[in-house]
């Protein structure tokens, strides 16, 4: 079929993943750019970019050339336009409205996330299954039925979904809102959900990034051996 | 000395790129080999075992040849033999201590993750500066001040610490933990957290991952821009 980089989860992250490469490093060198403009740097090298992120800056060249943003040689790019730059191309020149289904410590934490409103994901609505949850209000945003998920969603223009329900309802409330319009789901329940061709998702596995840490310590604890099996 | 890919943590993270990309992708796969023996599944080849993840077989067995597990012609690997060899190359294969610090959302959020006890991941010892939390406990775990982390870290024989404070303490907590004899550190303040060498940092970043999203979700819809690829 089509030439499918969404016929499902699994094989959206890799046949796009040269992309989701240079878009990491994108987020990485915004950053970046926004901590050396507040330090004053009306300038910077692809060189002094790179640097602080060990990035070769020929990596960093051939990450910015496609951006509306020229550096000169000897001079650099001008800091305030490079992050312009990189924010439309990441498309954080606007606003992205989000629905946030369960509203457990989770969901509540993500609702408090001073990152997400600074980077323009603003969250809007909120969906739990929970009667007694449901009809009470957090930080002022009420909690909905997932009865009322269509209304809402297209009310208030949600074109991302945030699910931080548990794995056993992760399906179905994904489907939910896809058919109320959500175009994204970014998905904490651990598992595989399935999307329609046109919704992307991307899975939040906490453990990876903890069994990432595990190598990492393991790797550098040279007495343990690096093959040791025991 | 170890070569180098411990001065600090963003040199850290890309020097072993390569490493990282490669544990990420064994992270994967025992995930869907576990789900594959859950199936009856007892033999899997590395075509079956990469299609689901859209990973080629022969970069799964490329990723598989330093196991102590090996697949042979037309019969493919043993499945529960290779789950074990991936847990041991991931260091799974035993418990990892764990110290949570900062008992906020986000804090008893991970603390009730089921994945983290599942993958060995034991958080032992929680930590907040905010005297009215100090003396209570969450889930039978007692919070401890900072001032006792030497203590607790040793007594528990905690490896790794869950850092979930604010940024505006995040170094410094990380100092606390690190001086008390953690290894490495799991991080989800915002901003780049310096440690000494022999300490390793993973840095979770969930803007990051929603920035994926949104990128994603732009560029499947061609009415918005000239970013078309579909």
């Amino acid at each position: 079929m089509s030439g499918g980089h969404h016929k499902r989860n699994g094989t959206h992250y890799h046949t796009v993943h040269t992309s989701r490469a240079s878009v990491g490093r994108l987020s990485l060198y915004l950053r970046r750019l926004e901590a050396l403009l507040e330090e004053g740097h009306g300038r910077v090298s692809s060189a002094a970019l790179g640097e602080a992120l060990a990035i070769p800056d020929t990596q960093v060249r051939k990450d910015l050339a496609p951006l509306d943003c020229h550096g000169q040689p000897g001079i650099g790019y001008a800091t305030a336009d490079l992050i312009t730059a990189i924010r439309v191309r990441l498309g954080l020149d606007r606003e992205w409205p989000a629905a946030l289904a369960g509203v457990g410590n989770l969901g509540r934490a993500l609702l408090r996330y001073h990152g997400f409103p600074r980077r323009g994901f603003r969250i809007v609505a909120l969906f739990d299954s929970d009667p007694g949850k449901v009809g009470t209000a957090v930080d002022g945003l009420e909690i909905h039925p997932a009865s009322r998920m269509t209304e809402v969603i297209r009310r208030e223009g949600v074109e991302l979904g945030i699910l931080t329900v548990p794995s056993s309802s992760a399906q179905a409330v994904a489907d939910g809102l896809i058919g109320a319009g959500v175009r994204g789901i970014l998905n904490f329940a651990p598992g595989v959900i399935h999307t329609p061709a046109g919704v992307s998702v991307v899975n939040v596995d906490l453990t990876v990034q903890l069994e990432q840490l595990a190598f990492l310590v393991r790797l550098s604890a040279p007495e343990r051996g690096p093959a040791t099996t025991r």
